[in-house]
């Protein structure tokens, strides 16, 4: 089934599913700031044209919910010119009562509102083999059934309104961010024991220690391959977005604080662009260790 | 090739051991503080009189350095009574530099050393299916390949000389530790945001944020068993080691220094006997939630 479809946010994560979403037959807007974004989305047979008044989904692909909550609602906000029935997913990671939010607001304009994030990064966005931490009303889901088809491998139906999704999401990322950190800090105190980063990722990842991130990130550092798959600057933000939800019923976090404050101290050398295995950097400068390809 | 092999240590790991090393036709001497425990391993065929002169391995399978030291060296020590080219396999978790120790000790007297921990758990030590983090010299190796045949599944050859062994060990319990830890902080975070248990699991052990602890582990807390396979107290053991390592080159880990923080309240709260899971518990606690079963 053909429709129409508007991808906010042209990032690796939402140009992935921008052309997902084509490679399924729908015609897709894309919009983003970078006009060299918009060209190659062009190219690729997607439009950038003023979005129509005939949008079925939006797909909202952006970096945290101060950008959700203009694109949505902002001035020259989509939600006022989306027909009734159409259907947004929010795909940024965002605290659960901002999705909540977006939902009653949405609602409110006779809009349907999935909770949305996505997980599987620039790769599987390209393949329409993400990951989806959704919920939502039955109407919102049946309505976004044919795009979460076309982007995803797996939707995880967590519940029948916005918040359940984004609560997953953020758990993820805890996890995610404090297993990257943490994989840099046992790579590195190996090396000052003798132990080489290509050893430990032939040893490790088939031992206990193991981790998806481990098995997935460590190769850049052996590598010495710091090009940005996933960037730095992604976990302050979004272990950030993890606290700041924490804080609101006083939970204390200590080891996904520790973990925050090793990547704002390779943000504050600066490695926000790099690849977020770069993280390993700031211990190696600590301890005096030159990492491969240094 | 039936050999003549003692167990030092029948605890679940060395239990595990000397059952396998039984299964495959050796004689097995098994020893102890338990008499329990003794009288156990006898009726599944084992041998716990005097040890003989004649052994060609002894696997140490003790808690820490110390007891690994008394057992070799100690008053009425093995190692005196060992004859020439027999091999000790060192089990425990220790620091490298220790372990270069005990091979040098051990080889001045004719003894060959193999710096030998272990990784998989007491399921995997019944099955003899364990990981072995192996590093020692060439004699010692083929010394101990008939007993580590059929203890392991895998051998990890790290080195030609003890040290590389335990320090990759070291590697992995930091790994495994700090992943025990962080699962239990974001299955805590999750239920404040109103993410179930069974939930988590389903969930984050297919997505990103997974870890082998987490997919191990994580089930524990589901079902409210805290019956030890793993206990809390291996964990401020482990990562005072591997923070012991640390300090010796000045490296600092602040995420292991977090996590021992939450093992450390796990044991102050009782638990110490109880399964590592139940580090989620000092979690709970400071939240106010219930955990399953509870």
């Amino acid at each position: 089934m053909s429709q129409n479809v508007a991808v906010i946010g042209l990032g690796s994560m939402g140009y992935g599913m921008a052309l997902s979403a084509l490679r399924e037959g729908n015609r897709v807007w894309g919009q983003d700031i970078s006009p060299k974004r918009k060209a190659e989305f062009v190219v690729e047979g997607g439009e950038t044209t003023p979005l129509p008044d005939s949008l079925d989904v939006v797909m909202v692909v952006v970096l945290n919910s101060a950008q959700t909550e203009e694109v949505l609602f902002g001035e020259d906000g989509i939600a006022a010119k989306l027909r009734k029935g159409a259907v947004v997913l929010g795909c940024a990671t965002v605290a659960p009562e901002f999705a909540k939010d977006m939902e009653a607001r949405c609602n409110a304009m006779g809009i349907l509102y999935l909770d949305a994030p996505i997980s599987g990064g620039a790769g599987k966005a390209a393949l329409g083999q993400l990951s989806v931490m959704a919920s939502g009303s039955q109407d919102a889901f049946d309505a976004a059934r044919p795009i979460l088809a076309s982007v995803s491998e797996t939707v995880f139906e967590l519940g029948d309104h916005a918040g359940p999704g984004s609560a997953m999401k953020a758990v993820n990322q805890l996890l995610a961010g404090v297993h990257i950190a943490a994989m840099a800090e046992a790579l590195t105190f190996g090396m000052t024991q003798g132990v080489q980063p290509n050893q430990f990722v032939d040893v490790i990842s088939k031992c206990a220690g193991s981790s998806w991130m481990l098995e997935n990130r460590a190769p850049h550092i052996v590598d010495g391959d710091y090009s940005p798959r996933s960037q730095v600057a992604i976990w302050p933000k979004d272990l950030g977005i993890v606290l700041d939800i924490a804080k609101t019923t006083g939970f204390d976090a200590p080891i996904t604080q520790s973990a925050l404050a090793q990547f704002k101290a390779a943000a504050d050398m600066g490695l926000s662009g790099e690849d977020d295995a770069a993280v390993a950097k700031t211990y190696a400068r600590q301890a005096g260790l030159t990492l491969p390809g240094e």
